[in-house]
């Protein structure tokens, strides 16, 4: 089974919940590109556990996820503007790590 | 000359910068789909003016604005989770229009 490229945006309010998804696309292996997107490949069934994990933290709530797939040629095509950031911890964490410098 | 679609994604802390970014994106005719991402179709030439106006936007700022193209595969493929939110002002806009209620 091979994996596709997924980039996945999201627009999250609530702040809990937010970290929440962020976490699980991290848990899941993703890249965290910019502040509400993260980038990896998933194999069709990681994707599949992927979405019921972030249906159930959604539940009802007015909140948006969007999954895109990105072919290689889609990929190969993408554009940057401005510079990379960096979110390699959450912000708990991050806290958490402030206070060891 | 066809048009390609694409997804644009920018994380911009600048309250200011990412208002100009936004309002250069709605003047493209793209989509406001999430609060930090656009959609829609462009020619190559706008997609390269596009990239232009928009370096010139970010200059040398520590911030962020990545372009996908999707192919017709990859954007059937597309998935949501959540519900759609609205942007169909800018930030400005939206509190004039306030005024007229």
């Amino acid at each position: 089974m091979t994996a596709m490229r997924y980039l996945i945006i999201y627009d999250i309010t609530d702040d809990n919940l937010r970290l929440k998804v962020a976490e699980t696309l991290k848990d899941y292996g993703l890249s965290h590109i910019q502040y509400s997107a993260f980038l990896g490949s998933l194999r069709r069934n990681k994707l599949n556990s992927l979405i019921v994990d972030l249906r159930r933290l959604i539940g009802d709530a007015v909140e948006n996820v969007q999954i895109y797939p990105l072919c290689d040629i889609c990929f190969r095509r993408r554009k940057m503007i401005g510079k990379p950031k960096r979110y390699e911890v959450a912000e708990e964490h991050r806290e958490q790590k402030a206070a060891y410098f």
